[in-house]
């Protein structure tokens, strides 16, 4: 069993928001980060898939493939995006890094073939990350 | 004479876009960066200044007072903001990288006692930046 | 389950020595580490700590508060100190990396507000980390 | 308990073939990886043992040591070489990164005293790494 | 006038290698580096051109377009290649990273419509690198 | 005419303090740098020559012959030291980042065969600099 993680990058805007409470309170809440016109971050998403080296190819699995997949169900969708505005899932669900590792394992929890999804990381900072396992 | 260079971050986010030109027509010049929400990025910023070391402190300038310089013209202003809507300087400039170099050096240029402001570095990744000397 | 991670920097002095042994063995134990007038690093100090994402604000905790909590029992003891002299800790301990992990754990082990400490981590440089989970 | 995670880094060419599949096989599986005359890469060892920390040198291990075992039985045998050519384990073993893991776990196994050997990381690019646990 | 840099990346394999000397003195100008089946890195290539910014765009040049054409003219020759086989340029020319950074130099004189090139900065390590300004 | 940069780094302490002051002019001038036992950094030396490359090697000089004269000449002497009082440069000197770039300075003029010493760099922590040219 060996664990292979990948590395991408995604720019986007996000505003820290609870629409359940009001304006003053989500500013004491989130302070310059519920600023309302919105503020942004390049975020750094890091995907590892565990699973058995196939003897064929030397590979867990092939990067370029898992690149793909990576590309088309989480970076094409957030990249260059307004979180808030542009993206369904954070239509309720307040756009923390929490919950965007969230996002990005339910958008490639069955995608990654020959592979089992190991762990989410999302890191909206050099000095900050969340990981996620899946429960 | 040395150059001693302070490097800071502030996280905005901005919209590619010519108010000049049609919705097409920017969306050509800047593809996804001008996506009508916005999208945003964390910024570095480094500031380098020259002059002759004080032999009272050996310093060139105490970095926590050049910190706290950049701090007030710069990085309050900038961080966690829009920078097409909250910043009066990009209301009739395109707030690329380029511009936003230009704005630090003017909100710089005459703040930096004992020192003289040399180049101003702007990085919205971690693999393109843009520098200026002033002129 | 999420876990966060926050990274923060401290710079101090360390002399490893071992009170028990002579001079001379612990230059054979320790060589240049031993130098009589110490030397220092810049320590990366991060922290992990891990629960349920609150959903009033899409955090597991605040970073800011999480940095404060850090800060005050952490970073504002050790950061521009002289680990042997002046941390009480470090009296009848010898400093290195794998016991500033220890010291950090305990200082935090029962700070921070719903969430559990899970993970300390000490660098005193890129190429090296020590990481403790508390036993 | 304390984990201890030294890096070292080794600079190698290989080129990604299977003898078992002909040329063109080979160049659909691998691309540009199966080009000829070999390609190369810097690449990154993080080796992690762990054990109790030795009341006499506040050390698990001292980094010096594991830094020499470390050199001696893997990066002497791999720096500057041709993987493919120069490595027997890769005489019938494709030189990916998972395999090279696996070589270094075999090579340090039972090298380390004092400590477990835990986590063998191989990292080819800043984007992608592996890692393996022993089984 | 702005500076605009974008750094690129390649992964390529080399032998430093005088043909004019024999095996002995080969080895014994370049040591590990003259092995006979080679090795490789990952080299980090930085080109950096300068000019006025155009006020229709904000740019110095449109990044994309920068990287499309160092791609075109440098990456896709150079990466995963072989450099002393594959490269006509290093039929006779010792491919360190100071001849490297002539061949890109070289490659890309003429080809940054708008801007002028400045300097090539190529690495092949993360502690080494050589620049080039053009003479 | 290329430049070729070396990164190297060493670990020492320092205090930052000037003898004609008295205890608490010196804690107002540099605050926590004159705590009274010192603190430490990784200090980062990085060593610019330039010079016409050498047909015969495609080097401007060997790396591994610069890295050896930077050793001798800065990093044995400053590495694992306590500045002020190990070194007799900074009796009379006080030993911040500026004053450093300028012992390395002196200690490597006139000692790099083939090249010209361009450039100084010191850095005492990630988000900072002083750079050296020599006058």
């Amino acid at each position: 069993m060996v664990y292979l993680t990948k590395k991408m990058h995604f720019s986007a805007s996000h505003r820290l928001y609870n629409p359940l409470l009001n304006e003053e309170e989500n500013l004491k809440l989130f302070k310059k980060c519920a600023n309302k016109n919105g503020h942004g971050h390049n975020f750094t998403l890091e995907v590892t898939v565990c699973g058995e080296i196939n003897p064929k190819t030397g590979y867990l699995i092939d990067l370029k493939e898992l690149k793909e997949i990576i590309n088309i169900n989480v970076i094409e969708l957030l990249d260059h995006s307004n979180l808030n505005i542009d993206i369904d899932f954070f239509k309720n669900v307040i756009p923390t890094s929490e919950n965007i590792a969230l996002f990005a394992w339910k958008a490639l929890e069955n995608k990654i073939p020959n592979a089992k999804l190991y762990k989410i990381k999302i890191a909206e900072s050099e000095t900050s990350a969340v990981e996620y396992y899946g429960n």
